[in-house]
């Protein structure tokens, strides 16, 4: 027999805490100290229904590996729960009037609308999740920036008739030169999850990079994939090997083509627009002190288990427990791309996180400046693979990263705003966007196929020039979310 | 007996589709998917009085050309034909008022002034395709700033009593170093077209190259052409020679003194301004798919016949068909001008197609820089003549080409501006700020005729910091009409 | 007996036309066409009494000089000369509300406070003169800017309790290393006009340079000086040898110091805003054509004596007539300096006329670092004095030409505007103001005396970088007052 | 018998005043003319209680220091002396309701909040004493911007499980490599002044630098440290160096632990927002002439005895009068460093005072990385400590310091700013801030612990850049107070 919403209701506090989660009843008295995101948030819905809270930031298959199986404490009679009365919230209200107004899917041009729309029909919270970075966001900002400084010297009179952009990564061939990077907490975007980019990279033929922190479970989105669906596995390491064998392991079974390694977050970064976005005015009655903590948003939350410890000297280690390809993401300078040269791994992702960790950190097109020349004065260029990712938005974007002799591109917060937006027709609409563009400017470049680009079509001499402005009347800049500074209780007292 | 109205109106739908034009009727249901815009806009005024959408994207030869005679139905008896009712449009009035207050002619006094009138007098569609460029418009900002990267070296004390402004162009004598460039469209802007600008050529003595996409037929501008005026030739060259030869050879005949072939533009760009000036709620109701293409804007419907596979191996086959200097506009690197000294052609245009095709190409003043050294080293020079088009608005423009070693310099949109808000008193007017202009600029420079124009009297330290920012309180920047993001339903919704 | 104003009505029109200047009658029928700022403003007042418009912009001796005796018709009684209606104009009432309500001198702190102020309390027409530069006033702006792209390397630990920040000038000793450099039409400014900054010079011991197109004559500014009090002339020569002749002879005699020849200006410039401060809607309804003439601001009308064939050739003769030392005004690049040199002048100043001539002319400043390493290097810095206007606004400016080579800086426009603002007790200030910035600064560099100023003290890696942007929120781009598009009939149809 | 109210009334002018301060009666009528800050400031409190205006700017000991006993005339009688009537202030309520509305200390999540907070809740004066910078605050912008163009170049795959961020300065340990650097005038910004960050800087375990200008006096300060607790002397030199002396060796004597002599003081900077804020228009009616300088600002006010003959050659005799380690503060070019290793001083400050003495003076950072490559070079780099300060805000920007070879960095305005908004617990909260922002960014660099952080860690391309733009959307931007125009008498005159 279900257990009644009144015998929930009484396990309400830090002694006794039970919490319902899709109709079943869950103790969690003991696990509250190890929450990850912090006892607080769960005796918030102590002998409550917090399904609604729980969704989007945990795999469905969460509660059963880290809680106990005699911590399961069965059905509830969902009749009998009283439901969580909602507030009157009149932002939502507006974002609501904002979903019923917003631009139909054709009038999105380019991947910056859907930014543009995304940043104002998505939950504050949610947007907050996505679209913040590091410190000042000075790394997120230079990341698109640093296409900016990159110029074209494209060939006339080519024939270009027939262009192909299909190529090969890791082996595996795909129609154009980018793959859905991995991205965390799908849900918050999308009920769906990352299933829906599934979808979209399987239309389009291109490699979807499935995340550690999904709000899918792995399984959930090996299994949307559809015949020979190529998908790669990004790995935040856990301090426990064993768990991390495990994991790497399953996703060789279940057909993986790639092992990218996380190397740039030995600590996940601190990104104040989202600890911003979470603040309220709750813990103002409680003391202080420990309160610091509860502000640091989702990510830090649900990655305390990530190892800080990792080092070169594991990479043998996943060399032996693996054949899939190994891929180093993260990598930040040109000497530890020799040094995954020399430690034979098979790729590396020239990337700073999308900006999220290390403020003034540079753009990953900006290292691939750096480190492609080394490379191929070595006679090393064909021993790895290298890819970027951050601030990639046209197709110039990625024909400069190829022309420099990236083998692809790496695309992540565009996807998960048009299927925040649009769901998976905005995917598809933004895949097909790049396509297009993609055809188009490989024409113009002077080139019918990818292996025709090469380091003399582009003028990277203004690369490195890091802090020198950009033309700022683009749209980037339009729909750039300024920082802010802290809210003030009452509006009219903040005229900065 | 004409055709009555109530005939052709029942032929109004995909299986019979008839419309008229200049008060005959056309039976167009098989052209329906050969139709470059599309079928979509042709069935809107199926069985109805198409005049006033064809007249100013169609030269008045086309049906001629492209319909079969068969097809050509012969003269409606326009009384019998129902009249299109006209919504009523705000947007329409408020322009008729701004046009009504707009500032005397006299108030222009550079060419940015007439961008400035243009801007809020002419339809937003027309203002959309003249003023739209490819992706951010950073290349065609670019153009305009790339002049604000160089600096004059002055030389005094020379003596500039007389001043003569005058040169040649491949032979032909004008009163000023620059021409009317090719571009698309003129009705557009004005209902008499590219003859207003052949007329206020003449006035001037300055070339006018006459554009393939032009809303009059090649004919009535060279007919608009008096005494011994030099035209230009602009050729998109089209898939099938037979047509291109036969257009050139007529050309040629008629007294064109110059070839200028395309080579910029194997498939014409997406220009996203232009999109967005077009879309309509209409097709949201359809089912989506092919829906994207209807909005591709003018441009692109109208050149679907130009030939992506044109590439070097064509040149010595125009050779052959003309006695006509062949001149390749749109190159954009020095080795391409190389390629062309050595296959003979007897000019380059340094363009990237007023920032239309490429976003990030460079400017035709910094290729021109790169350029040149190269010439003079190898004692090229005086092999080939080299002109620039883009960006260019003030006098102190056309001198820095000069300078660093142009023939000329082409000017495009400030003509079809100054056409657009003031017809040819505006063309006139325009002509006559930048000869007035030169004129006291040579005076400045030192120099009382063109041939004293050179190297040393410019500084192009900066001109390869495409990125770094130019001072911004400029009248360019006052003008540009800033890139937007996707329109809400509401406005309310939209504020970014 | 005078004239009665009746009588002088009467020749009302160009067939005989009369006009009032200061009680006296002159019949100017025959020169109207030969007035320089055209018949049109004459015709004006034909009949009238013209003083209020005559006297900021002409010389008291003008009629003298320019109209034959037989013109001058004797006095006219003056209670008998109809008023000239002045219109009811609520700009004029609202600048004199801001006159009323303008700041306290004491709170203006620097040059450019007292920009801000004449900006707001000056003539619309006025301030367009003197404020108006070349094209898009980008050179205007650059002599600011080219400043603040040079830094200090100060020395520490230096005894400087007493600081002298004199020096000298062509011999003569200054209380500081500025001078006043020469500004037309003062009485644009300030009823009393150039002789209010001949007292200014006076009280802080500075040298005036005396304009050619002063609003008060030659002699009134020579007379207003005292005691041992120096001047220089500054010279437009005129295309009559004979007259030049005669001025310089009369200017040495007189007792002036020093013969600054213009030689940047063979025509005066074209500036925009004072062109659109001067349009009037009344040209509207004749026909055009000659009409664009008139609205070419006063400066190009008063100065159509200028000799545009001047050239080096002139220097000997110059050097014949006079035993002042000759300087040449407007230089702009290191090799006319060398010119200079060997034509054996005393002088350069390195200026672009305050911006007013040719756009993108660089910086006197960048001129002085480009010139003075190559005449150390020749030996030839002490062969000739050099000196720098343009855009000094703070003692650091001063100092860093100083430490560069400089003998001293020209400074125009701020004192006309702390004049045109506060008459002689805002002059005064601002050279107070000037002086106590300077003893400080010296102080913080590291430096007792002028002579101690070398080029290790400043940091110049970067003032050749004329595009690149400087701080911007600093006063000088608070008080820019920017260009602006065509003024449209209605305001409500102009909004950019 | 204490005086009485009606008494000291008595003595209210130039010829006999009194003052009464914290219940004491003073006769400072011979005082007037020798007071720093002028006669007029203690004219207005002439027979009146002092106490409110003279507490801030004044240590307790300055009446026993510098007036004479024998004007010491005793208590008063509070009870019977007139209350100084507080005008209606609409600026201070409004002030007050920001207070009430400001954010909770929790939302502030990085040290530019606080400045953000502080600019609203202080009063206009001490806000303005607090954040001016001389002249245009192009150096006080400067100094943060520099590190905007240092990039990082981060190692990955490094064990950062622990972290380490001690290090020592001048041979004391310290918790985090920041010192707060000496500020004066404590008690503008919190009742308590410099006591308060003498407690922060013992929580947090790091030194103290005692400023000369406190509102504490020196000895209060010292009696608020606790333990061990490491506190250093900064000293302006007085032009008595008897007392200069005296002070030495009593700091000494109290167990102070470095003295830092500033060496780029010989005068105090003008400081055009401080002098702005402070002015009234109650001197416009007096006859102006000495008027000027009464609106000079605090800090000049009260620094007239500073000895600015302080030379080279004072060293010796410091080293002769105290075994305190002699650091120069203020030192801004490397041959100054190089000297200062010669004359055998223990360290420097590379240092522009803040921004607020010498407007473009190039910034610490950029000194530094001029300085170390000339002292490894020399094989010096272990002769000399060497520190910056001025525009650190962020961890990133203290390791960028470090990486480029300073001991530590000096932060001044941040805790003034926390402590000003928010008290103990405010700079509690910035200093906290920043340990955990340099403990990820060890780990997201690649270090763990300080002595492996070097060069090799940063792209320093663009430091001498001065001039080129950095990122602009970022919070230092934001918070940053503009300058400001003179204030018209009635705003409705005064928009630019």
């Amino acid at each position: 027999m279900p257990l009644s919403g009144v015998e929930v209701a009484k396990h309400n506090d830090k002694n006794s805490c039970w919490v319902v989660v899709h109709g079943k009843a869950y103790d969690v008295t003991d696990f509250l100290p190890e929450h990850p995101g912090g006892p607080k948030i769960i005796l918030k819905y102590a002998g409550k229904d917090a399904t609604e809270e729980f969704e989007p930031i945990h795999p469905p298959d969460t509660l059963d590996k880290y809680l106990d199986k005699s911590k399961h404490l069965g059905p509830v009679d969902m009749s009998t729960v009283a439901t969580v009365e909602k507030q009157y919230d009149p932002e939502e209200e507006a974002r609501q009037q904002r979903i019923a107004d917003k631009p139909a899917l054709a009038q999105c041009y380019n991947l910056l609308d859907f930014e543009a729309v995304a940043k104002r029909t998505m939950k504050k919270g949610a947007w907050g999740y996505y679209s913040s970075a590091a410190d000042d966001e000075i790394t997120l900002r230079e990341n698109h920036e640093a296409f900016h400084r990159i110029w074209f010297r494209p060939r006339v009179l080519v024939d270009v008739e027939n262009v192909d952009i299909s190529t090969t990564m890791l082996g595996a061939k795909v129609d154009i030169p980018f793959y859905v990077t991995a991205t965390a907490l799908g849900k918050l975007g999308h009920p769906e999850g990352e299933v829906v980019l599934t979808r979209a990279a399987r239309k389009h033929n291109v490699v979807q990079m499935i995340p550690t922190l999904a709000s899918c479970s792995f399984d959930e989105i090996m299994d949307a994939a559809e015949g020979d669906q190529v998908q790669w596995m990004q790995l935040y390491v856990n301090s426990d090997r064993a768990i991390t064998e495990r994991i790497v392991k399953h996703a060789e079974k279940r057909g993986c083509k790639g092992l990218f390694i996380t190397v740039d977050a030995p600590q996940l970064g601190r990104r104040e627009k989202d600890m911003r976005s979470k603040f309220t005015d709750q813990g103002s009655n409680v003391q202080s002190g420990q309160e610091t903590d509860n502000s640091q948003g989702a990510a830090r939350a649900i990655s305390s288990f990530i190892d800080p410890s990792l080092s070169w000297k594991d990479i043998p280690w996943f060399r032996s427990i693996t054949k899939m390809p190994i891929i180093l993401k993260g990598v930040q300078r040109v000497e530890d791309v020799l040094k995954a040269v020399t430690m034979g791994v098979d790729g590396v992702v020239l990337s700073n996180h999308g900006g999220r960790q290390l403020d003034f950190a540079r753009s990953g097109i900006e290292v691939l400046a750096e480190t492609m020349p080394v490379l191929r004065q070595l006679g090393l260029e064909d021993k790895i693979e290298v890819y970027i990712d951050g601030g990639v938005r046209r197709a110039t974007d990625i024909l400069k990263a190829l022309c420099l002799g990236a083998k692809g591109v790496g695309i992540g917060r565009p996807f998960l705003y048009s299927m925040s937006a649009y769901g998976l027709e905005g995917v598809d609409r933004a895949m097909q966007l790049l396509k297009d563009e993609m055809e188009m400017n490989m024409r113009l470049i002077g080139c019918s196929s990818i292996d025709q680009l090469d380091p003399s079509l582009v003028d990277t001499t203004n690369i490195g020039s890091h802090t020198t402005s950009v033309p700022r009347d683009n749209l980037g800049h339009r729909v750039y979310d300024q920082l802010a500074s802290p809210e003030w209780k009452n509006p009219r007292s903040s005229k900065l």
